[in-house]
């Protein structure tokens, strides 16, 4: 493709879409859910997941103070409430009252697990780190909660039963097309 | 939803789908591709991109020697290009010659820009940190390419013109809907 090229970045949404989650934090009697849209597990053993947070959110506070965060994975029907988490502060609201979210008990931390989620995990902190104007905070994942029915015999999402929100930037936001599935073997490929 | 709670994390494909992309990079006379899905934005100011690679990689060994690396973002058209740069190791093979990738000039780098790409990121490396089984390496985009028809007015990805390569674990691939897509307004959605 006949492409331009250009020093000013801009806001470069290029690189999307990406999952959309809510992340969750409880420190002492205070909790916190933000929308989070940049993210990524980084390693398999152990399992350890990245995500880039404001360092002056609320959130960020409480997590430094726990140690501990959760990530939530919601279905596509539920984009609305990203939106609402993502559109106001913690610190002036209780945002799982305000927005009625539903929650679950945690198996190894105090991180909030939503109810509505199709999977989250939960993580305790190993590392945070300043990277320009974000942090980039690493938990390693302690428990994963999952909707049995959320997931094909591979562990992979069943698209039959469970649509992800994407975040394409600009409050624009779709799902996976599941009609469109391949499989492609990448040693078949490789070899072609 | 009714979840399962689970302490042997496994392959953890929960989070997917992600866009799968093309890395690559130019030392000397040498260069590799990689196909890496474990990427994420992390910083607006300045542009900071993060990508998660195995350090047992041709590809790292490369990256470090020439401090700098392509991230190419390309159509679902072109998801076999993905799963064959995947499937074979670059030291062994010229992955450029043997699967016939097309090469654009590169504006402040060397890393290679693929001409099927509709959207590619020039990285200069600003820190490599290890976390776990990957390396977690972070550029600071110095470049952008993309194809103009690729995006709105906006800058988010024009779907009537492009469909992003979504991985979704277990070498499974789709792409985004494109009927689907909905504004929320986060403001709007926070008072509600």
């Amino acid at each position: 493709m006949t492409k331009t090229v250009a020093e000013d970045i801009g806001e470069f949404y290029q690189h999307y879409p990406k999952v959309a989650t809510i992340l969750t934090v409880r420190a002492g009697g205070r909790k916190n859910a933000m929308a989070v849209a940049w993210h990524s597990s980084i390693s398999f053993k152990p399992p350890l997941y990245g995500v880039s947070i404001a360092p002056r959110r609320y959130t960020y506070q409480l997590l430094l103070e726990s140690k501990e965060f959760g990530i939530n994975f919601l279905p596509f029907q539920r984009a609305e409430l990203v939106a609402s988490v993502g559109g106001s502060g913690g610190k002036e609201v209780d945002k799982f009252q305000k927005f009625n979210i539903a929650e679950e008990k945690p198996l190894k931390t105090n991180a909030p697990i939503l109810k509505d989620a199709y999977a989250a995990y939960e993580c305790r902190l190993v590392d945070s780190r300043t990277y320009g104007d974000h942090a980039w905070v690493v938990g390693e994942i302690v428990a994963v909660h999952f909707a049995k029915e959320a997931l094909t015999s591979k562990g992979t999402l069943d698209l039959d039963r469970v649509s992800p929100i994407l975040y394409l930037g600009a409050e624009l936001y779709s799902t996976i097309d599941k009609s469109l599935v391949k499989l492609l073997d990448r040693e078949f490929y490789a070899k072609r």
